[in-house]
């Protein structure tokens, strides 16, 4: 099972790199809801690859068809499916890959998985390719979510030992979030930021990639959305975050911090502000108990290095069953951390969607 | 929503710290499945409090009533439901904690999630008590997982600032893994354990309180097991994870650190021992795309301080609308890190179960 | 899996009939729901055993005890859980039956399935006993239900060949649907009910048993409710009526007697009445195309006869692979249709109740 | 909601009458499954129009596009999704449906539900066109119960009053079941089939339509698939089986007719043939408790009259507010049992593929 996730609103992402197409099925949208199909294709295009120097020279378009429950420019409440067509594939010879496994990559894992039989070419279904139907669930989500005026920004905090400031855990302005969003290198700081993309440029030259650090805020959010236990905000988040490729690390408010630090400091006391209950600090990252206490909601993810680096490497060929060596060739991102930035948002996006539609169920 | 959780196996807790019961109910079992009660007996042990200076004062058994499920030995297949009696609970007034609320607990966020009905007793279904069933249920799994010769261990990696050498991602002993288990104060280098658990005397003192860092290995994973996205190991591990109160960070492999190092250092290049592909290191944590690569599984997470201080603290009364103070009395745990690494072990026990036998359905 | 149902209100239920108890979880209940536990008993009351002649002496008083998730006269939204006591049970040696298979129960087919390790005792999870738990489901769902002034009801139709008048499906008086459950033998024509109960007490005096048809209406349900394919109205309530043991068919509207009838006869033609969209019809039941259409609910369910009678039969030992006889003895009912009434209305009103939830979330 | 089914294979359909394609998303599949593509058409053609005089003009090929999931003429085990694309459009004004609301059919209900906005276009989502990704998955279903041996085959039992014979519920030959599906009027006795068309083709004549019943049997079933309660067998299978647009009766075995006989007849006794367990008689369908008990699963459904009959009817109209008449114009089948032949043995092949996989976790 790898395809659905959501209380509410259950999505199913398909696809294989190099099949005839990628896509997503959305059931329990609700009725009603316009879409700004301008704004879908502008996060899109946020994750596209193939813009500049950064990313991998494969060029999609990443055009989404939609196919179902969408009528005269609103959601119909029935399942929604778009999808996304694979135009620009090699037809190069892949079997390679079936063969001699890619270390970091899901290769040697996918294989045992599914017994041989997956779709290794280009990474089949373990292609980053398919955080695109993620984006687009994301950019519908993020459609609702303006209706709340819930807003979620994230941005580069990190990559490789270069950091800029991360936002404050009391909240940033919200022009800042969409001013980052507009950048094709989402950054808060620009000369950073310059320094950032020349430590990828210079990790392609030596054949190498680098990773980096996300933080999102999710801004405006009302108090009382999440459970505790399975499905805790953190949990059902956390869920998401994982299910992007490369993410290996997630820390809610101050995180791994924390543990470093006395509840004396880290209790966020409490006071009221224009009739809000609002918190003096936000360390708990605006949860408390796996639900949204009214603060902004701020994590981070930890994106490893790109797997795919052009030098050679010691694997196994699986058909010789013996040692042997590698050397990928071909398109290759040397960073995916700006790249994941809208998908980070997207996913977070929809969980928060997700989560609200959850606490509807219960207004008197 | 908040009960359920599990592909195949599907766990559901439920109770109050000051209902009648706390419980748990397992659907999906396997018939035929012999269970040690002393085994289980002994894990809930690990977890129960008043066992020495450390944690809080109250007294419980956490003695488990099977009611169903189970029958001359062997799981029956049918759902098992276990039920722990609430037996050392104060009689006094708690009704203080339905107007103030004690910062960093869930108390302001689950009045608004629970608009005012949740029961505030003890913290009700927040209580950390709510954790021995997630143990029984992990007690299970591991008697599960020990005939697929799968063992689970975690030990105390820092306590505040102090730390203790990590587990090697390349495996250890299993010896030493019970070993640690079979420790009060779970472990390795007990001359360092002496030192934490002084910080944690200390900070109790102090009426503070303290957090760490408890580190899992999963070992003699065989590879194959998760699943792209959704269902990805580090999905389903990070939401029970989560679940247990307090955690707020979880991070694989080299997890955090892995960002700041290159592809170069960090893909875990692959050889065949013994026949078996293996990694020659295992900064990924055994999991690649979401499936284990047959590598030990490893990972971390953060415990925040515990929020129970006994200072003064700011906060709001929501009856009189006001800003107030509040003094918290009672018996609380100055740390729950090493109350937390069995409940810890029981989540990743049974969400290991729970996809290995997602990987079941498919032999040939 | 057997013990999970509902989109939105989860309840899994467990225990055998010999076990320490029975009980029910029930997750994703609202906060807030002023629960009358007189009400409660009241159903349980309906469906309990020794009441009468015509079922089994078994004297269970199906006292539950609620162990989680209300506090002070409320719902708090958390799990609620609810057991009841196994009181009366005879303990004399069941093994016979973990040998020899009675013919019409779920004994073989168990045996199978739990590959031995099932509690054969009394029929263990398969015994009517575990209807309990449904009816307290079902006692909340009514009270829920009846804050949107929906009435559920439910008569015998017939017992074995003898039949009364079916409900009309253009709705009947609220008022007769109350004196309806109020009797023991819920029928609307007493003279009839006194010949099918004699029928009845006939069948034992001949060691025999018999069946019958109980039709339900649902009225003053709103339109909009449910769904086209897997989450229609017919599809979700024929879950739920299906999970009641001996239940081996269900029809909505005309049913069957639809198949023998032409579309200009059966069309539900529509017009206005007090602004209202209503059919001058019913045939369809008050659901087209898996959703409520606004006229009454109405459906019946076909109970078999019990399987256990006191004649000896012709089955197989297990233990010595041959075929043999049995003579069951003991205490068992010679028709389960009028405890099954409660049991229907139950299932009913939690389904009904899980889809409205639903609806609630597109609410505007 | 209305997208989902399944315990282990997950099944989400999309698609309205008019929209560019209709679809199916197969989550959990196994690896290495080989499908015979053909045998996929050749069950998409049984439920496809256009195919005589019996049903509808419109001429759709219902070519299905896999776009995932299969790779070598393999399934790889990750998500598959076929895509079936809408060809055969009318570019008519279809307004008036979204006005005045067709007797019998979903308009009004779904006008409700989906508050306005579904796609009214041929009944948009409630289309019986959505039934072929139906069948496809049933294809694929079919294709890996042929491993386990197990022969799915239904017949129409009646149209209108007509009537042929039913199955022996002890079973019939695999043989005929092939013979039968291979007709374009699925019935075992070739001289009621004709005289069935011939009122079908009457029905026409007059502006009416007609329904009947379809009979299935799965054979070679083996015990103990299946669960009491909510998955049980009958209530999966009914679940899917109300899915099929117009049924709206389901009985199991002998069904309503059990409820006219005793204990004494209808109890299935037991003896060994072969070293098998089996039963005399087979009374209760193949299913006692939830559970198959080795005899043959037999069932019969009732299929409504087609609701669009070309005579004038009374109805509303939305926009007015006001009674209406309406005159349905274009293609429509004045029966679709036979079509739905096919698609009510997809569900069952899917549900019985789910609940035998289901089976194959506790393999020892």
């Amino acid at each position: 099972m790898s395809g659905f996730c959501g209380l509410n609103i259950k999505l199913g992402i398909y696809g294989e790199s190099h099949g005839k197409s990628i896509g997503i099925l959305l059931d329990g949208l609700p009725p009603g809801l316009a879409l700004d199909l301008e704004k879908i294709t502008l996060e899109m295009g946020r994750r596209a690859p193939g813009k500049n120097i950064l990313s991998t020279a494969r060029k999609e378009t990443d055009a989404f068809e939609i196919q179902s429950g969408f009528f005269n420019g609103y959601t119909t409440g029935t399942p929604l499916c778009a999808v996304i067509k694979n135009s620009d594939q090699h037809s190069k010879d892949y079997s390679i890959l079936a063969d001699k496994m890619r270390p970091g990559h899901a290769d040697y894992a996918g294989y045992v998985r599914y017994q041989g039989f997956n779709d290794y070419r280009g990474g089949g279904q373990f292609s980053g390719r398919l955080t695109a139907p993620l984006v687009f669930a994301g950019a519908i989500a993020k459609q609702a979510l303006a209706q709340y005026g819930i807003v979620i920004g994230a941005h580069i905090l990190s990559i490789a030992d270069l950091q800029e400031a991360g936002f404050s855990p009391m909240g940033v302005a919200d022009d800042l979030l969409a001013d980052i969003a507009a950048k094709s290198f989402p950054v808060a700081d620009d000369v950073i930021g310059q320094k950032m993309q020349e430590r990828i440029v210079a990790a392609k030259a030596e054949l190498n990639s680098v990773g980096g650090v996300i933080e999102t805020i999710v801004q405006h959010m009302p108090a009382g959305i999440g459970a505790p236990y399975f499905d805790s905000l953190e949990s059902r988040l956390s869920q998401a975050l994982f299910s992007v490729p490369a993410v290996k690390a997630v820390e809610f408010g101050d995180g791994f911090a924390l543990t470093a630090k006395t509840g004396a400091e880290t209790n966020d006391e409490l006071h009221y502000v224009d009739g809000r209950v609002v918190g003096y600090t936000n360390h708990n990252g605006g949860i408390t108990g796996g639900i949204t206490n009214g603060m902004p909601v701020l994590f981070r993810v930890g994106i490893k290095p790109t797997p795919s680096i052009s030098r050679e490497q010691r694997t196994v060929s699986l058909k010789e069953k013996q040692d042997t060596t590698l050397t990928i060739v071909g398109r290759h991102d040397p960073c995916i951390v700006q790249r994941a930035v809208p998908v980070i948002e997207a996913v977070t996006a929809w969980t928060m969607w997700d989560l609200l539609i959850e606490a509807k169920k219960w207004e008197r």
